[in-house]
């Protein structure tokens, strides 16, 4: 009958050869989750692929531990909040906001008390909540501000949006230009009468900056909402380690929009982004504000539905292969920013990087 | 671009070291299914991940035979019963109680006939079909028989429930006293004014036994049920390998509860518990019996959703890491068990171990 | 406590040994899909494992590409077709029938071009869309020719059907003829009544043919429909390398029935057939034509239930373990011959193999 093969073997393609570009940024702050959600219940979350839960102590202080019970590894996130503290569903072990161990029912009280939990640490700032992942180290800094947020004139709305994409991935669908006029043609821009504008690429150690010089005001539907007037616009888009994003588009003095977004790793391939959407624009707010939500969520519909197409395909042929033009402005240096941070590099005496290219929009 | 990552690494926490308390102890017998269900149709089954099929021969014995057609890999589970032989369902090979093949239909009869398949012992007893796992050795001794069963004034109640968990983390849930106060909070323990009770642990090779002195009848619904008097309870739990579980309650003359557990391990995380429930009560058992099973179910619910969170979380972590505290009386004794059995140690000269200490109930 | 065994061993059965009648035949053409199922959009397929893009150029001839778009590796699929090129639904690449990338929008003309993707051979004939698997090399020769298709009196159904099976195991089935009596018990033979036919099976270094002598007109359904006038027929079942299948039933001048498949291994264990239905008999193909589908249908659900079944317990025993009797008339050959392929023999050389044996059919 001659030989067999092995059951389960790689079957089909494998020129990928086994690479994608996740990176795992430890020591760094991440959006754990809005203020708003956090209540009088536990909330599970996972970052980093690590389980953790958030709850409130007796302060009303935001805390977060490692969701497992040390005593028989139940998620304590099914527990409940009493007096400040996490009480596990199993056995009722009680742990406070540093995870330590406070109460173990039905223990003698001479006998020796149950172990703690690994908490990290937390920081609410302007409505999100912070955790710093994983818990080996000490914040060196806080978590990232966002700009304008308390300045009048200006105004904010929240928005959490999820895709089956890398932190890598996300962040360059977000801030790339090119594919807008096809993946959300007639949205932003169209795949016609184009023109050449200048885009400059700034990268330092911790961030990257492409700024886009020449452009017209958008068309569609979006751009008449951002400028009923026209004109030529400001234009920049950021990333700033480990996963900070902004949009940034400016028409003389009236019109400011800055679309700052917090991506937290989930997993690999899973990735939250929380956005916070800030603006003063010539028309009233309360004529802006209600679309801005629906609109976010039907642009990143399209988005998500093809990272997760993506990122099922890097799966199918076991690691990516991108191919890179001049155009993509941001997404590789996106990978190395990311890539040196993973392993831990803080080569602050990195000289500064600056390209510029045509693009045509 | 620097170094990429290999796809599906484990990220996220990995303190667990891969290590749990799944034991696979071979050569035991466990419960296949209850002697109703097997009637005129095969019953597919998994014992320890061994797909197995049971059937009734020609005199109505119970068999159990690998559930594989050693022609063409098909479970003979999809097949019927036809004058005590198994037959299968693509190509109508039959097999006989012994597993030897009968025939195969269409071939000559000068032709060599077709292997057969192995058979596992069984046994039919107190109306469970046991087998004997797996097929490599003769059992030494026949499979658990429960007392009182056959005893006038006595009365029995079979049950079934499964849950996503190890043989192990079963059977430490459901002889767990701590546990009951919180996540069967109120039907047979509260957490409110605890006293202390004398906890006697003692072990032998093959089994191990909690008894607790000095304990209030239960509260709430199930103590009113099993003692409208009152009074002080005698209350003893054990384990014996290979998954035997023994909750008994003794009040006085009137009052005996013996439940009895048989845990069949399907799978590393997947366990199914036979429950045969044996009382006399000072109340009618035509009162009693109609709520054992719903009271059971409704109980266990609670116990499954926390074994499946465990499990999950145990999985997650890449390992369990359990701390004990004095409290957890039979857990570690019943993990100690079953390692022992599935090196398949008969430490028959090991010396009997006792412990004392208090527990607050 | 003792030690702990690693997490996810394998538990249970591991007798197979981990070896399956898996073979991947490269460097062959495989059924795409119908020519009628490729219009103006473009079509994903899974052929060995490898995603595929079909659609027409300008010209209307079909185009395979590997599913992958070079640049962020979005399935091309998800594209469009514009001006007979395949335009990814992300950034807008374009690709022409040859996989040559023609137009990377928003990038400036002075700017290298993106690269290719992967093209594969396509030649469409009687119908089907054929692709080569893989790319690495160039067709020798055509696709398998449906004989009797353009004949006149003879009529023609196409069927897609598809089953969770290898493509040997596929293969089996449909030219088994023990399983008829048990599996489709009643439509083509029964279990009672049995008589000896002559089995003649010749293999040569590309095909293996049974042919059975002897046997009455088949009873049954199909039988009533394919001679209603009785007699002894003519059949004969074949494999012709890689995934030919052929079923051939002849009653004098009046009825000829070929059934052709073409076997399309999607994965490992997921195959998909093209079935060529192409028949003369002496009741009106009006008549005839409306039953083929639904009946085709209905037995290959029976056959499709048995093949999946088998998949799983194969991939639970951790490999199959075949045992053959004189039956078996094809299968171990057919697998033989994959085996070959799969190695790229080209033993043209081999003699031709005949063996003759009883079957009771």
């Amino acid at each position: 009958m001659g030989e067999s093969l092995p059951l389960l073997d790689k079957l089909g393609p494998t020129s990928g050869k086994g690479v994608t570009s996740v990176a795992r940024v430890p020591n760094a702050w991440y959006v754990g989750c809005l203020s708003t959600e956090l209540r009088n219940k536990p909330i599970a979350r996972k970052v980093l692929g690590w389980p953790v839960v958030l709850f409130r102590d007796g302060q009303g202080v935001a805390r977060c531990l490692v969701d497992r019970c040390p005593h028989r590894n139940v998620p304590l996130s099914l527990g409940r909040v009493l007096d400040g503290e996490l009480e596990c569903a199993y056995h009722g072990w009680r742990f406070d906001g540093e995870g330590q161990c406070t109460r173990v029912p039905a223990l003698s009280p001479n006998s020796r008390m149950g172990p703690g939990v690994t908490a990290w640490s937390v920081i609410e700032q302007q409505g999100l909540i912070w955790v710093y992942a994983d818990a080996g180290s000490v914040p060196p800094k806080p978590p990232h501000f966002f700009p304008l947020v308390e300045t009048d004139e200006y105004h904010t709305v929240h928005d959490i949006v999820q895709a089956q994409g890398s932190l890598h991935a996300v962040a360059e669908n977000a801030l790339d230009v090119p594919h807008t006029a096809f993946l959300h043609g007639g949205l932003f821009r169209q795949d016609k009468e184009r023109h050449p504008i200048e885009v400059v690429v700034t990268r330092t150690s911790s961030q990257v900056q492409a700024q886009y010089i020449g452009e017209d005001s958008p068309k569609g539907l979006v751009g008449r909402i951002l400028a009923p007037q026209g004109g030529e616009v400001e234009h920049y888009d950021r990333f700033l380690l480990p996963g900070i994003l902004q949009v940034e588009y400016r028409l003389g003095e009236k019109s400011h929009l800055l679309i700052s977004g917090c991506l937290t790793p989930i997993d690999d391939f899973e990735t939250r982004l929380f956005a916070v959407v800030t603006f003063k624009l010539p028309i009233p707010a309360w004529l802006v504000k209600p679309v801005v939500r629906p609109l976010a969520h039907f642009i990143f519909r399209q988005d998500a539905r093809i990272l997760q197409a993506q990122s099922r395909t890097i799966k199918t042929f076991g690691g990516e292969q991108y191919a890179h033009t001049e155009i993509d402005a941001l997404g590789p240096h996106i990978k190395r920013l990311l890539r040196s941070a993973e392993r831990g590099s803080t080569a602050t005496h990195e000289q500064q990087f600056e390209k510029r290219f045509q693009m045509y929009v």
